[in-house]
């Protein structure tokens, strides 16, 4: 079992999620376990995070509900059987648990369906097709006629989006954790170790020390690749390495850093030139961070710094006002400058992007580049969004633009086409919002090119 | 992507699965992406082991399909576009990894309903909700309405069950990294160090040189709990640690590995004598390895050596042989000596236990410890077994067969009942049966009383 909050505060966030409701119920089915190759073989567990959240359990079998009419919150679920007990150890009570996060009755699972029936049933998009499949059978309805409710999501959204102090120390603790992977791997980073290497000593800390890694690692020398979870090269002298990695704690609150290192311990002045643009923009966009503030805003001075610094290397051109509104420089930085974080690495991505990223006024931009971008909406305390604006080279896109003489205005393809083999810089930390501005999660995890080139060689 | 065999391997494996089959088709769906906590989040990518055995390719989206009338074989997937390649970078075509697997045709996914359509489809039983929903949408079935092949389970059984040369180079290849993970864990065992920095320890081994554990850690102090994941303990002088670990190589070829290793780097007097007793057992019971004979023989053999070794103790009393066939030495080991390993941990287990460790003259027995028994019938030269006795105190088994006064006549409950602070023991290796015997695979890994401190101390 994971370790849980106090009580009342599940209590009070279910009672939170209840003010905005006068009937029905809201139903939160727990993750159950994942099979890789065959029905036994589980992947390691995890629980989602609604269920988390207004829960806390990380436990599978486990059905929550909150009734909206009686204000009042039942679990359903089978204790252990004694057979099991054998196998498995002494299991707590479902009773005990459930006076653990304060839940006024615990009730069999089998009861489940006729206690729905008639009722008014609110529940999150469902994006495990053994929950769909359990859905689908409650309700009585057919796998595509399962609508989640819109209320609930947004109820949700509003309650989770602003993290609580005992939440914040918990993010903390997993960029702690996260920053001592990162570290780490700053360390064995040289020519001669291979990727997967690195990816294993990832791995390896955030197993050790949390609950795993938060996401995929990308590690990998063809940082252009924005989705590159491949391990399969030897560090070589010359090249970047990109490490996009995060953990979970043992509370499964996430962190999230990108860090590029020059293998060789020194940035060559190309790379440099480029590492220096992108964090400035970085820099820039986490100083920028204060409540009441768009985060579009931020992402919108995140790619002029971008622009800016790509006409000083000769790379851009022309008007930069222009450039940017027309996402010219999304050859370079095709994705968004980040996402909230909590209990997901992209928090809440399971309810819809455009729930937790954008509000009622705003409508999210089809432009290529600024269509990426997850969180654009006003920032308030409470807030932890990742900043991490990036520069990349890549070659088929780089191909396929200048065949369309694509923004022929604002870049120099000649020049692009000398960086084909440069590969990507991202630089990545998270910011919590507070009322006097922003504030990096976590140790300082080092950053600048002193600090990276010193932690290498050291 | 992964490393294939030769193509014709995939060929001839095919071609001697459709030697059974007149009509209809075998469908293999590869395994999805598996997602944690959001749709885009997913875990290690796993592919399906039979898809792996007749097509090779570790990919999700992509069905392969073997004709047994035209005696072809299709392969239904659809290329990467542009957009993903953009994300993704350069991905290989369908029609080049069709070759690398010697696949006659690809076709579009979108045909494959119609293609099915009117013929007899074989296909195994699904594991993943992912492919069960799939499968009953190509099928215009329901869900409940999916029935496997027995015919297609059982040939697929009689082919992968006995190992080829080249299998059983990627399994040694498995089994060296397995041995270097135990080995690590083993060197860093003492008091105060956390079970879950030693779990992170071996799963970095495990990611850093393979694909991953083979399954989820077992790595305790409580090893008298079986199916025991919990990793939240600190190591404390005085106790043993069980860990039962195994890890993948890059080709989904799979170790197993089970150490017990006294925390203080040497064991009690009380501790050697079951330590000994179990590694009797295990010694004998590989020793005894050959084909011709019956694996349930090994079992009984391994369960006698322990009953015998009880005996000498004290815990156990009366005739051995009736002991044993009643099964009262279950109290103390209520598992079976082991089971098929190859691409899966539990080889083929998706399958059915029944079809790949029983045959049609054998029948399951219902006896509590004996039914547990996974692999019992003749052993074959190629056929890879673990063999993993061991002996447990298990407080609630012991309250309960005490309780029910569940053979008195063969134990001693006032004496057991002062080893219920004691723990487990379990000692694993895989076994190739050969022409000759059996064979341990991979490097030896430290196991006996000596070796094991020696490990410990260095």
């Amino acid at each position: 079992m994971n370790p849980l909050f106090a009580s009342h505060i599940y209590q009070e966030r279910r009672n939170k999620l209840g003010a905005a409701f006068s009937h029905g119920v809201a139903l939160f089915l727990a993750n159950g376990e994942s099979s890789m190759n065959y029905p036994a073989n589980t992947y390691r567990y995890r629980q989602d995070s609604n269920f988390l959240y207004f829960f806390g359990l990380s436990l599978p079998n486990i059905v929550g509900v909150i009734d909206f009419e009686k204000n009042r919150s039942i679990l359903f679920g089978d204790d252990f059987t004694i057979d099991d007990i054998i196998w498995m150890g002494d299991q707590p009570k479902l009773l005990d648990l459930a006076t653990q996060i304060a839940v006024d009755e615990v009730r069999p699972l089998a009861e489940l369906s006729s206690f729905l029936k008639g009722k008014q049933v609110h529940f999150t998009p469902p994006y495990r097709a053994e929950n769909k499949i359990e859905l689908a059978r409650l309700l009585g309805k057919n796998l595509d006629e399962l609508t989640p409710s819109v209320d609930l999501i947004k109820g949700i959204v509003a309650l989770r989006e602003i993290k609580s102090f005992e939440e914040i120390a918990q993010m903390v603790e997993a960029n702690e954790i996260g920053v001592h992977m990162h570290t780490l791997v700053m360390r064995y980073c040289r020519p001669g170790v291979t990727e997967r290497e690195l990816y294993g000593i990832a791995e390896g800390i955030a197993l050790g020390m949390g609950n795993g890694t938060s996401f995929p690692v990308i590690l990998s020398q063809n940082g252009q690749t924005l989705h590159n979870h491949d391990h399969s090269l030897t560090l070589e002298d010359g090249r970047l390495l990109v490490m996009d990695a995060g953990v979970e704690n043992v509370m499964n609150y996430c962190s999230d850093h990108t860090r590029t290192l020059p293998v060789s311990g020194t940035f060559s002045t190309k790379q440099r030139e480029i590492y220096e643009t992108v964090y400035q923009a970085n820099m820039a966009a986490i100083a920028n961070c204060k409540p009441g503030i768009q985060n579009i805003e931020n992402h919108k001075l995140a790619v002029t710094i971008l622009t800016e610094g790509l006409q000083k290397i000769g790379l851009m051109k022309g008007n930069i006002e222009e450039s940017v509104a027309l996402g010219a420089h999304a050859l370079f930085m095709p994705h968004g400058l980040g996402h909230q974080i909590g209990l997901d690495v992209h928090d809440m991505e399971d309810l819809g992007e455009n729930y937790v990223g954008y509000d009622d006024t705003m409508q999210r931009s089809s432009i290529f580049g600024w269509r990426s971008l997850r969180m654009a909406k006003t920032l308030r305390p409470g807030h932890v969004i990742t900043i991490e604006p990036g520069i990349y080279f890549i070659p088929h896109l780089i191909d396929i633009w200048k065949k369309e003489k694509k923004f022929e205005a604002f870049i120099n393809y000649d020049k692009v086409e000398t960086y084909k083999n440069f590969g990507g810089i991202r630089i990545e930390d998270s910011v919590l919002i507070t009322e006097e501005g922003g504030r990096v999660l976590g140790k300082h995890l080092p950053k600048s090119v002193e600090e990276i080139e010193a932690t290498i060689n050291s």
